[in-house]
């Protein structure tokens, strides 16, 4: 009997019959962030990476080389026959000294003693080139374009910003919930769900046909649906533990084809019980933003985005986007800065019908109370209102455009329940191109008004008892809201298309990888 | 014209047609967490939450109110008549003076001057009610039963686990995802998938019958699936940004019906880019783990759990279960206190083995290098090797019993390619009760070798030309893990069966609410 070999291992009664390869000292690796805010010189450097560009003159051969923790790139310095086997794409190891640079667009350089190829490039067959590439086309290629810097830089936004909302939720004491994605109910009465089921044709080439019955059978006993919201799941949860959110997948099978929508899109969700006062809720959404926008300007991320935006305006690869650097600092600084209008949807109104008699405005759809809000109004409430920068809430919608679990406006109910006039006691928040960037409510927390509410619009049945449950045996009042999270990235980054901050997005007819 | 009278409207030139109506002054609502952290004596204190119990007696009445920010209530005393109206489980609204107690339970009580009832409780028809009801029965109410104190501190636990965790990940300079849900291949060619499809029948009654076709309309124009695993998603994204998470919901159409699986599930997966060593990515889990451990020993969160497993021990509310609180701590330190054990497969064997020739332990099934680890052997190594408080990583499972994407051992590679006794570069991670919380290994990177295994393992087609593709356009060796959260929750807490840690469990034939 003798000790294991094993490092760590804490049995001694053995021998280890195949023990691990302990692997020689190995350089530590730097990332490139690191090196590059390092300001000393080194040696023994060790950068692992891909090559981004590739200059060879006759003594000597640059490598810029990225590895995605930043937009930059560590400038390496190569003999030319060490750089030889190299080209764009290429992922690789440099070892060498970091030096002060000669250079006037770095302050050091690596000056590479050997170099490894850990994966060659297929250039020629590579659907990613070097070279301006559509966003259409980009699309198709969900698995690679993340490579591309600047959408790597869209994936540090979106981590970053899940890490601002984890941790203001968690200060203001809101438990992070999993709310389920296979559902029994159709929330908000939409009827474009997608369809769960299993043992059904595999073959992604095999349709069902006519007497493939046993191929639907039904695992949980009846028709199942991706969830669209989970706020009714999010509210039991509330009158648990108080105040609740999450940040879950949210599905719709909508057959819209915009840079606004898709059939796979996260959706934050929160919801506060003891409240029956609306402003409460929208304090929270803009509370919420407020930190975001004042996490993103203090940050490394914040400030990459505005470089990558000033290159690609100087380089005019995106033509049609006329958003620049300061405009989407502007628009983050208004974010930041709180105190967001607040107005009612007939004061909206009135406002668009005052634009359209003073000939301020003109619009394609004549804005109309019981019409509702069109997306070119609720633009140029945006611009107006909130003057571009600022979000505007718009509140008190009528009853008659809102699904059926708004609680009615403290005004409406008392004047004039349930005529045609009735508001309920809600907002959305609209943004500048985007639009509607979230929506919230006070909820209908009593048990008789909900069913009326659910008469009403037709929901009655559908497997909501259980909702109804939440108002029998100690319902508080209580609200809550939902923001489209992609939308939100692609307001923050200004990216114009959500299928564009996604990385795999979903739509009809397109789910690639 | 004049100013618009809605606080915070920054428009002057109009009547605003519906203003909010601002709420007079109000109390400030305290929670009872922090109503129960004030030792000074305090009036006008406005409490708002659930009655757990009540006393009545001649002269007062002892009502017990939480709103489960904490396992404790807040012991509210008032006059007989004002308490006349209550019952356990109604929402109500105590405003009164926070004054030091005579009684020896508590420090402080609210001897209250004024009750409001937010909603009532129909006690006679509450599915809830309170005594000790089976957790069996408990599984049918989904939506009622966070409200039991010691459900509502198991909500509060997985959001601060998610909060360890987004900081830990932040801290090492992972990059957190959202991989897709909707997928069009299955990950590891389990097979035993859902489906998902638009347009099929709504009702929830009524099955697809023959001829049905029109209903089964192809959103994606092909199949499309619910993923099983984001892994072969991050690995795109690691090959963008280099290091990457996610905490992602997933699925199996499994008809399992055991206290360790669900049908929806969320997995924490990470990759990381430029390691040739599976000891890297164990560290991550290990260090990963020792984050969460240590937050959870220092927590309020930790020490009320402690004390709820104290209570229920001591009232016999869970007989079969034997884990004591101490015994959930030294869980809780053993991962906390890291270093945890790391053996091969083929040393587990032989350990296995040599367990039943010296009659130290008998298995059902005799533990065979080529059947694999069956459940009591994987519960035997951590009950021996981790001495039943630190998980076991075992290391090295012959490639026969491992999916394609996994690089082999690097002992095996150079020694004995291809042989049947071939093994990979993989680990399970082991701990008591549970068996495996952890899985992950080095990924083959070289694409014809990927190629071979995928071959090899009857994986070809099936739409992963793309996860191909990643091995062809400069190519990095990365490895990766996944950890299946909701036992990661059931480990953490000392909940026996998955069902009960998760708010609204889908498996077989069951999918409430």
């Amino acid at each position: 009997m003798r000790a294991c070999l094993w490092r760590r291992c804490n049995f001694r009664s053995h021998e280890c019959l195949r023990p691990f390869s302990v692997s020689p000292v190995k350089h530590e690796r730097v990332d490139v962030a690191r090196l590059l805010s390092q300001q000393t010189e080194a040696n023994g450097v060790d950068v692992h990476g891909w090559v981004r560009s590739l200059r060879r003159q006759k003594k000597v051969a640059f490598v810029a080389v990225g590895d995605g923790t930043t937009l930059e790139s560590v400038q390496a310095v190569l003999k030319p026959e060490d750089a030889a086997q190299l080209s764009t794409g290429a992922a690789v190891r440099l070892t060498g000294s970091w030096k002060a640079s000669k250079g006037s667009k770095q302050s050091h350089e690596l000056q590479v003693t050997q170099v490894a190829i850990l994966g060659a490039n297929d250039a020629e067959h590579n659907p990613l080139q070097p070279k301006y590439q559509t966003p259409e086309y980009l699309r198709t290629i969900p698995h690679l374009r993340p490579r591309i810097p600047a959408n790597a830089l869209l994936l540090r936004l979106r981590s970053q910003v899940i890490a601002s909302l984890t941790h203001f939720f968690n200060q203001q004491g809101f438990v992070q919930t999993h709310t389920p994605i296979i559902t029994s109910s159709d929330c908000e009465g939409a009827g474009e769900v997608f369809t769960v089921s299993s043992n059904a044709a595999k073959d992604s080439e095999q349709r069902l046909k006519p007497g493939d019955q046993a191929q639907v059978e039904h695992f949980f006993r009846t028709n199942k649906y991706l969830t669209v919201s989970a706020q009714l799941h999010l509210e039991a949860l509330a009158q648990a533990v108080d105040k609740v959110w999450t940040l879950s997948p949210t599905f719709r099978a909508e057959r819209s084809d915009t840079p606004r929508h898709l059939s796979e899109f996260y959706m934050l969700e929160a919801e506060l019980c003891f409240t029956n006062d609306l402003s409460d809720v929208m304090t929270v959404v803009e509370n919420m933003l407020v930190a975001v926008a004042s996490d993103l300007l203090s940050s490394h991320t914040g400030a990459e985005l505005l470089k990558a935006r000033e290159s690609s305006q100087a380089e005019h690869e995106s033509p049609t986007d006329s958003l620049t650097a300061a405009d989407l600092k502007a628009r983050w600084t208004g974010l930041a800065s709180g105190a967001w209008p607040r107005i009612t949807y007939a004061h909206a109104i009135h406002l668009l019908q005052t634009a359209v008699t003073t000939s301020s405005a003109t619009f394609a759809f004549e804005p109309s109370y019981e019409v509702g809000l069109q997306a070119e109004h609720e633009r140029w409430l945006a611009a107006t209102v909130g003057e571009g920068q600022r979000p505007v809430f718009v509140t008190d919608y009528p009853a008659a455009q809102k699904p059926f679990y708004m609680a009615p406006s403290p005004t409406s109910s008392e004047s004039s329940g349930g005529d045609e006039h009735s508001t309920v006691a809600c907002f959305d928040l609209l943004v500048s191109e985007l639009c509607e960037l979230a929506g919230g409510s006070l909820r209908e927390h009593r048990v008789q008004e909900l069913q009326v509410a659910m008469q009403g619009k037709g929901v009655e049945g559908g497997g909501l008892e259980w909702y109804q449950d939440l108002r029998r045996y100690g319902s508080v009042p209580h609200g809550g809201f939902g923001l489209g999270f992609d939308r939100l990235i692609c307001y923050l980054s200004g990216v114009g298309n959500v299928r564009d901050v996604v990385a795999f997005p979903r739509w009809v007819g397109r789910c690639e990888c």
